[in-house]
């Protein structure tokens, strides 16, 4: 599985030479222009590892371009119009699938993390009340201690991609990196099972990055029917064999998942659409928003289900956030201070967050490296601490009387729900650190959104709540265990929106509950550098649409002030892991740089020839990683050319599509053209769709090194091609655009002599960060804003 | 103006003739697997008018490839930090600019419309009041009457594109179609007076549309400094001097208009993105957000202001079209049937409304053809129908007498608004048909939506008040006026939704008023084939999010059945038009043929050498009509060459830039290549930026004639480019997803002789449309389903 991208040479080397030669010398305005900025020592080189949840792994590009060859395109014309029909159909069928299951799943995790969390909080609840507040320690910290063990033993050591949110993951999926063991069926059990566990610990973590990551899981084992070992060979899914139509439904899972994580289903589509998918159309648009509507109608089902007081400690806590619906919301012109205000804060405490996340995951991937003892180790301190913090704080506050206009069973309350916690203060008080504390996740975002509560809670209380999550918000997201990034974010946010609001109290008239969730949302923004999407889930969460203009203004301003320091945090975990992300922009100084230039600092191209022979491939494939290779006839191909010196760009075969012809020994005794019966006797396109690699059982006798493979019905006749003179932000801009995983390059000189090929470019060729170290100075040669 | 795209030809034919013989000899298996489907028998031709508005115009392409030739780089490289970000700057402050003037002129246009069609109200039903049923009816339809006359009047003589709602024209803009005349000063100004015209005049029209149209027009003269005659050269305008930044800019013009339209910030967003724009990046949501941000503002402040009576008749009406927030939505599993068969409904109306809209714009078009006139009158009778049935349909039902719960206030009122007009009734009757069309369209709307009044209209005066509005909504859209789909089609469908409430009271417990828009929604969606973009409109209209899953079925449903019958109506109207509108989808058969084939049976292709003749130029642009060409060195060009039949693909040279070096009269007296610095003095980059083609008025003397232009400066030097065995299909997905003009079919041998460049596609030649015209077996070779 480990192989690398392409690189380039040219095996050819008289010809090539030529028109090397040729390039160098004519180009006369070309390098006028083009100050000598080049240093042509280094070798334009790629690492193929990056960090996949908290495991090191080997990565590897989509094929996310139809590959017309022409068994691609006999199997394409034999299709009847029923398996078209039939191959329409599956698709919306496996977007439903995905949506139910998603919804199932959330809907299993709420329950599950409600009940757990609330028996666990009731239990040490009756401890504090009998005034047994060592023994309630011990409990509390003991019952987390449990969860979170049990959560990080699932994801060390059966799936160690489960940790973490997996959204970055996702993200790089959709833009054409493979991540392996990324969406199969070990890693969706423990993403299930180590979410309950990590958020019924009450570690400041989420469980919606997590659901977003199981809609993808599902959306993936459902798209290749089943887990890699035991996988469905249903005639329905053979029709659905390739990278794209899975990018799709991958599509559908994380919006599916999104949508599950905050019931918000059309922001839902929209985070799928603005943070994670880079290809998109029209119709994914639809079918998407299918996935989210079956979601919805799950858990509203579900909902409606346990509001009869059938599922245990449930109540309708984790879906229904916040509701604001029945606050008149007034403001005036004058509240568009504090307004703006709390966008700034939110981009300038957004992008520090990103900056100390930073450094903080650099320091735990130390940690990490030191092995799986560590890991476990790590994540029970965070667990330790988070339980002490939690249960120790609310002790230093001070007990606020309750509001005597307030009925004895809303103040005061000592059940596990409410939003004034008795905890250990006497009768007709309550602890307002401790009902946020002392609470679920979920829970303590719902006090603190609270409405018409002015004055609950005590800014010093706030204050403490707030530098803790703080602290635990950048300790807590790099341990082991499935946590996602949008609560922690929430709950700091929240606490400094309503600290401000407090503040504000005599000079404006929004609600304290108000500023809580702008702030939540100035911070995401801040942080995430999302706007539509995340306004859109906030209107959906709040479910008031009076919110919406100071909610974008909010965004806006705090995502600019964000962009101004550093990129966002999905962006920035997206380099720490390294996986080769394709930004929608490039670089500007990339538009200085041909690529020529780049081809000629890769490794040399290795093409083949249409009928090659056996021995030369074998060898070939053996010592190159590349999974690509340009096929070129010459002479001897092409028996009628008029012309003594000609050769043919035939196109572009796969690594994967040789080693299948190697395995079924496909081979010729005699150089020849074979016949289209002969292939399509052999091979069917669907076997050419599996993606395997690995030819070292393959046992090839001698006699049969020395025979000849046709490779013409192998090869993608139609690779998309760019001119050797095209900059290098174009080519990049082409290679997203139309998803490519290999460019390639062509002469611009035609004539006899010149090789028809001058290199290929990957993904990796074509990441700023991989040409800047080749091409030190490039950048430098003039600081240049990232135009957008 | 009159330009076609490009035609291809060899022009050195000798070269070529080698080639094609290997190409036709040499591809073996090509043919085997291509069954002989094609007669080269006809030239791929293409039409260059399209109907704009209401006037033939011709088309043409717009530049969105960044033309990366030497001025463009050297002007690119010369910026210094600060201009970048001016150039930034000024993209944020020209989306201000046009969500702000959205706003303003969509205040303008509801204030004019409210206090217009208000008064005239007022009188007329002052005569009813008096029993002068002769003078009402002349009143009504003599305003009327004035009222379109001078919105016809308006279109017909000033501006033709004006009519209509504009979004196909914007559709195929931002698809890269030009349109002329489309966005200018004349267009806006009189799409505004004109569409306060024909909506005060209760012509079964929206402002929706055209408010779209406005906010494009905004854009484009924000975008290019001001008209064409009297442009403001300000030095930050001369940045943005590309078509692409006029493109955001209108993608941000046309969310704002939809914004203003709807009050939908977020709906405005996603209908530009789901319907309106072809590409898109997340920065531009970004922006386009900002836009409809600001927008909303406006329109709030206006409200607010409004709210106190200042504003005349307006009070708020043409803004909030609907509040559902205080109604309790409730419903359960069994209110699923009626919702299935409201969307079902909507789908067959839907597609039905699509396909004798088509056959009415048809018989319209025939009428238009005839002149001027022809089309004055047509707009008045349909003016007079209109104001006919308004007036005298309501005097055919009985009136109702007043529920006596009700207030007198509310019922039966004699004002311009009112749920229970009186209308011809005696005092605590109300006149229930009257209610609906004797008022404003938005009025109606209101009422027909409005809530908790089950029983307030009677069957038959739903049936009357459907069946008019299908007559209207068919006979009106084609009429020679500003006019918008939206309204007609909320019109009918909330009529039809309504009708199945008051059908099914006895089994639901939806109330009416959400069966009407449901129905609306159902018929928007089975018409014009939207759904998450129709979703979040309808979830901002309403302000209640418990309807979005329910509307989210109605919506999937009735675009699922729409779809089985017909293209969405806006696709219906941009073929209707000519328009050459790239779909996302390639047709499947066009995997069937290559873009070599395609070129096989183009005109000639017409290459220029690096530094030709005058004359020869000359010569090339009196005698063709393209637009682009290839330049193509040989041995003369390259001194140093070793080989003898050596060619140079040296790039693709757009005619406005040829015509700009006639224009300067840059010639040389001798072959010879220029200085970077010879260009540079007397060219800048934004002087060539204009698109200016026409170069009748430059006179070339006998002795200029026979001097030399060196094109390499002006020469794209990295054209993208096809191998001539690319299919079709691969090609139009290329040339969409970049966003090309022109698109160069480069050969797959190599090899001295041989032409490097085959021939240059342009959009009209990848239009399935066009294809099948020249090859009409192609798609019947089998019957496929267009696949998603």
């Amino acid at each position: 599985m480990a192989e690398a991208e392409e690189g380039t040479q040219r095996m050819e080397s008289e010809g090539q030479q030529n028109g090397e030669t040729v390039a160098g010398t004519t180009d006369l305005e070309y390098n006028s222009l083009n100050q000598p900025l080049l240093k042509r020592n280094r070798t334009l080189s790629a690492s193929h590892l990056a960090m996949v949840g908290a495991k090191v792994s080997h990565i590897e590009s989509l094929d996310y371009e139809i590959n017309e060859n022409d068994l691609f395109k006999q199997d394409w014309r034999s299709r009847s119009r029923t398996q078209v029909l039939q191959y329409v159909f599956l698709k919306w069928k496996l977007a439903f699938l995905v949506g139910l299951l998603t919804g199932l799943i959330a809907t299993v995790i709420n329950l599950a993390v409600e009940n757990i969390a609330g028996y666990k909080l009731l239990l040490v609840s009756n401890y504090v009340m009998q005034d047994r507040y060592i023994m309630g320690l011990m409990m509390l910290t003991g019952i987390n201690f449990l969860l979170t063990l049990s959560a990080t033993l699932l994801v060390v050591f059966f799936a160690p991609t489960a940790a973490g949110p997996g959204i970055p993951e996702i993200k790089a999926y959709l833009n054409g990196v493979d991540t392996p063991n990324m969406y199969g069926a070990p890693t969706l059990f423990v993403k299930i099972i180590g979410s309950i566990g990590a958020v019924s610990a009450g570690l400041d973590l989420g469980k919606e990055g997590p659901l977003v990551h199981i809609g993808a899981c599902i959306a993936s084992l459902l798209g290749q029917g089943g887990t890699e070992k035991y996988r469905i060979k249903w005639r329905w899914l053979r029709l659905m064999n390739n990278d794209r139509d899975r990018r799709d439904l991958i599509t559908c899972g994380a919006s599916a998942g999104v949508c599950a994580a905050f019931r918000a289903p059309v922001g839902g589509v929209l985070f799928a659409l603005e943070e994670v998918a880079t290809w998109w159309r029209s119709a994914l648009l639809w079918r998407t928003f299918f996935s989210t509507a079956v979601v919805v109608v799950i858990l509203r089902a579900f909902i409606e289900y346990c509001s009869s007081g059938q599922c245990g400690l449930f109540g309708d806590g984790g879906l229904i956030m916040f509701d604001v619906s029945s606050v008149g919301v007034r403001y005036h012109a004058m509240d568009i201070f504090p307004i703006i205000l709390i966008g700034l804060i939110g981009g300038v405490l957004g992008s520090l967050y990103n900056y100390l996340l930073h450094k903080v995951l650099r320091l735990y991937s130390l940690i990490n490296e030191k092995g799986k003892l560590a890991k476990i180790l790590l994540s029970l301190t965070v667990s330790i601490f988070t339980s002490v913090c939690m249960y120790g704080l609310p002790f230093l506050v001070n007990c606020t009387k309750c509001d005597p206009a307030r009925p004895n069973a809303v103040c005061s309350t000592t059940g596990r729900t409410g939003n004034f916690k008795r905890f250990n203060c006497p009768e007709g008080y309550y602890n307002d650190l401790g009902s946020l504390l002392f609470s679920t996740n979920d829970d303590a975002v719902r006090n603190i959104f609270s409405t018409n509560t002015p004055g609950e809670f005590h800014p010093l209380s706030l204050l403490i709540y707030f530098a803790l999550y703080c602290i635990l918000g950048l300790f807590t997201f790099g341990i082991a265990v499935p946590s996602g990034l949008f609560l922690p974010i929430i709950l700091i946010g929240s606490a400094y929106g309503r600290l401000l609001g407090v503040a504000m109290k005599n000079y404006t008239n929004i609600d304290e509950g108000l500023y809580a969730v702008l702030g939540a949302a100035s911070l995401m923004s801040g942080s995430m550098r999302m706007t539509v999407s995340l306004c859109v889930i906030f209107l959906e969460l709040t479910n008031n649409l009076l919110l919406l203009p100071i909610t974008m203004l909010v965004l806006l301003i705090s995502k600019t002030v964000g962009d101004c320091f550093n990129p966002s945090v999905y962006e920035m975990i997206l380099d720490l892991k390294g996986l080769p992300f394709l930004d929608s922009n490039p670089e500007p100084w990339m538009r200085n740089i041909t690529v020529g230039e780049l081809a000629d600092v890769k490794p040399p191209l290795v093409s083949l020839r249409g009928i090659e022979k056996v021995s030369r491939i074998v060898d070939v494939l053996k010592n190159t990683t590349h999974n690509g290779f340009p096929v070129i006839d010459d002479n001897a191909m092409l028996p009628n050319a008029h012309n003594t010196k000609l050769m043919e760009l035939h196109g572009l075969i796969l690594r994967a599509h040789i080693v299948a012809v190697l395995k079924k020994k496909w081979f010729l005794p005699e150089l020849r053209r074979t016949e289209e019966w002969e292939v399509r006797e052999r091979f069917t396109w669907a076997e050419l769709a599996e993606r395997d690699t690995n030819f070292e059982q393959v046992a090839i006798s001698k006699s049969e090194m020395e025979m000849y493979v046709d490779l013409h019905p192998f090869t993608n006749k139609t690779p998309y091609t760019v001119v050797e003179d095209t900059s290098a932000a174009k080519a990049m801009v082409l290679f997203r655009q139309v998803a490519l995983r290999h460019l390639l390059i062509v002469p611009k000189y035609q004539g006899s002599g010149i090789y028809p090929v001058i290199g290929i470019l990957t993904r990796q060729d074509l990441r700023a960060h991989n040409i800047q170290s080749v091409f030190p100075h490039l950048p430098k040669a003039k600081g240049r804003e990232k135009q957008r």
